[in-house]
């Protein structure tokens, strides 16, 4: 097949290496850089400065653009996709993204929303790599209008490109649960490293724990604050689930229960290891 | 040198196996199976029932029980340790560790006060592995009465045993900057894990970021519950400190504030960067 990929960055990027070998891919992107880099280093095979070619030439497109610049691209160019284009969009979030594009009112172009639960905290396509996506988990949020052959095409890209579970959910689903695994756990690591009041030098005093709780406090701020205000109920839900959680935690510190500590820490354990068998890509 | 463990579990099994190309290894656990699975598998060369022949042939003992086994111990052999035998302690809090055992008086025992930043959230000698300490962490919080060659003897191990940064601060600082390094980072994990609310089987909407940041909430739920207890005001603090930046947290995305949000961004990655740099163990 012929396959375009919109935004050469860090996930456009692993798209490419993961599916060349049994794909022709072009590309398309803003940044001529990253165009020269994505020729000179064979990451893909042809480069387009004019869509319309670019749209024509491929048999599937795949959006990795911020939210809002994917919608406004598509909204830019809804007059010249193809008929019967399949275009496969890689937001982090849902239902705000879904609804803002199914206003735009497209003919015979079938969108499929698709979310790689994979990344890194580095940015652009130098930091891309095939084993980012490797044995990770890919969410699809189908709607209405989607063609079944279509999402089973998407399905099986996404088992190409190296993942391992590919589930079906309601975007409403994907907002909530994503708020959860994804999101809130970027704000924690963050108010964490913010919360740093040592005048100490703190690397000399780190272990795993505090390595592994931070390493996402190194975040692409020019991505993350859009996906948490286009998801702002659903993860101040998770937020406030989380503070009530904290202040159960500090509760039992203040009041010196040993119990009440060991069993919370028994439950987090259990919840833990059961996750854990679930999801083969855990050590 | 001829060196002692009393408690062979994950840290005592690792200090074993660290030293054992350099020293004589041998080791004391009130658990039998423990001692056999130590001795068929070479980690120490010898096991004693009888802990006045352990003093006696060591030249050094080190501590891997936990904090009020570990304050017992001394305790109950004040009587049986030989003059100028050397301590090394290991326990993950110093303030009340220390004011407990010099309440003891002990003669002519000089005991050193460590902490290896370095784990695991498996427990036991059969998750014991040298690779824990390799490039980690380790403080040592001296007191008056520690002779200088002992502090020296004890930074020449922990280097040998394969630790890279050794520093040495007040039982005060090192309380209160472990609070936040380890223990309000143990304490975020396991509220996060926790606030599961989900009924979707969440293995499946994970990417690493959940798994990074809830590996320690598989937690020791024995040993714990005493590390946060014996450091509550230090912790209670660095809870509180966190909340309210998760407060500044929600605020910003209540007011759908980019800016704010994307300066809040920028803080995290430039303080992270910054410890990264100084911590060699980072990838």
């Amino acid at each position: 097949m012929n396959i375009g990929i919109v935004g050469l960055g860090l996930i456009g990027g692993t798209i490419a290496k993961s599916l060349k070998n049994k794909h022709y891919i072009t590309g398309y992107d803003i940044s001529k850089d990253t165009i020269d880099y994505a020729l000179e280093n064979n990451i893909i095979q042809k480069a387009y400065n004019n869509l319309n070619d670019f749209f024509n030439d491929n048999d599937i497109i795949f959006l990795c653009l911020y939210p809002k610049s994917m919608i406004n691209f598509i909204f830019r160019n809804k007059d010249i996709f193809p008929k019967y284009s399949i275009i496969i969009e890689f937001s982090g979030i849902k239902k705000s993204v879904i609804s803002e594009i199914e206003s735009i009112n497209l003919d015979n172009v079938d969108i499929i929303y698709a979310h790689p639960i994979a990344g890194s905290e580095k940015v652009g396509i130098k930091h891309s790599n095939e084993y980012i996506f490797d044995k990770a988990n890919f969410v699809i949020t189908p709607v209405e209008t989607n063609k079944k052959g279509n999402i089973d095409l998407a399905i099986s890209l996404a088992k190409e490109m190296g993942f391992k579970n590919v589930s079906l959910i309601t975007p409403s689903d994907h907002d909530d649960i994503i708020a959860y695994t994804s999101q809130l756990t970027h704000v924690l690591s963050l108010s964490l490293v913010n919360s740093l009041s040592s005048t100490l030098d703190t690397s000399k005093f780190i272990g795993d724990s505090y390595r592994d709780l931070t390493r996402i406090s190194m975040i692409n701020e020019k991505l993350w604050p859009e996906l948490f205000i286009k998801n702002k109920a659903a993860l101040l839900n998770k937020i406030e689930s989380f503070e009530s959680e904290l202040k159960a935690f500090k509760g039992a510190i203040t009041a010196e229960d040993y119990k009440k500590l060991e069993e919370m820490m028994v439950k987090s354990t259990t919840i833990r290891s059961k996750i854990a068998k679930g999801d083969k890509n855990d050590s």
